[in-house]
């Protein structure tokens, strides 16, 4: 069965005050998006690896690739204005059958158990989603009012995200809309159902210049 | 007006796979409860510190304060058998009016604007709690489905809670329930608004090993 890792960097950099895009920025000897293609490529040397670049960041990213000597296969994709359309840009170059991952190019932190497991309920179930506990309490709120809600009942959750080929293909004929915030929220709007498999504390996703001091930590130690 | 601090520290040690409770646990120079107390302390010298232990823990807390030369001026009191019966007992050491801080032993990384911002909204508003936004995606869930909720209408909260006295001490005559996971749900059964306030990123709470880690360099750096 043929397996793929789609691998999506959108970010523009604005959010963490730097110029480079903070999937560009060097944690731990190397650029944070070696890191999270190198995780995919330890934990299966065979897998397609596909990255969505922004096309005005795909000439930097190959100067990267050449000054870290950063050797592992991957296809580039031109990224869309959207995440929706960057993903379904990836998916238009495969065609075969298979399951496909599709990871925020944001978090070099992913355990190989976290992958395993999301690939493994894609090939039984149709697809796997990670997802961690919230052990903080929870409120939600509106424009006047909040109320605290069941932690217990709610999960954060993360990427890899990994499907069935077909299904997740299928799902991105779809219309975008606002709310798909990941690509389970895509799945689901085609009328599938999601499931949760079990993702680690340390995946964070790198939005600000506290989640890469706290990367490099965790990639030093 | 009469400024208090309630320090609730129940951790029995369990979830970390340690002896020694979690907020005696030494991070930079230490005890992670010693940390929480000195945030209050640093934030405003005449506040009355009143920190809750569990019964068998108070000599071994006492003898830690010699050894580690600790004297934070703060009261001790009794805990209960939940955490709201701690937050009872200590509120019923309380007999001014005023404003009250309830904090996570456990929550040694909070910064004196969090304080600040949370006493401050107590003041004018009757109580000020504080969150932070989540920006992974989110989901709902139950023994049989799952299904994406919108993350922006979500709030993860902290402490220190902030309340006028007399409000939360009358929200405190309540009968217990489970659903009570913080103050701010106790107050809010009550039949108060809650109003919540900013809080910081790395107000983490102490529950395991990775979080033990990261607290330790935070305080680092």
């Amino acid at each position: 069965m043929n397996r793929y890792a789609i691998i999506v960097a959108g970010g523009s950099g604005s959010r963490m005050g730097t110029e480079i895009p903070k999937q560009f920025l060097e944690i731990h000897h190397k650029p944070v998006l070696m890191h999270s293609i190198s995780r995919f490529f330890d934990f299966d040397n065979h897998l397609q690896i596909i990255v969505v670049l922004p096309e005005k960041q795909i000439d930097f990213w190959e100067r990267l690739c050449i000054k870290y000597k950063f050797n592992i296969p991957h296809q580039i994709v031109k990224g869309g204005a959207e995440r929706f359309f960057s993903v379904q840009n990836a998916l238009n170059t495969i065609n075969l059958e298979g399951i496909v991952a599709i990871h925020d190019a944001v978090r070099p932190l992913v355990s190989q158990q976290t992958i395993d497991l999301a690939f493994a309920s894609a090939a039984t179930r149709g697809n796997g989603i990670p997802a961690i506990s919230i052990k903080d309490s929870l409120r939600k709120f509106n424009e006047t009012h909040n109320h605290a809600v069941n932690r217990s009942n709610y999960k954060i959750i993360q990427t890899p995200q990994c499907f069935k080929v077909s299904d997740i293909k299928k799902a991105y004929f779809q219309e975008y809309r606002q709310e798909f915030t990941d690509d389970a929220s895509v799945l689901e709007y085609s009328g599938a159902k999601v499931y949760l498999t079990e993702g680690n504390n340390e995946n964070i996703k790198i939005t600000n210049p506290f989640d890469l001091k706290l990367a490099e930590f965790l990639l030093n130690s």
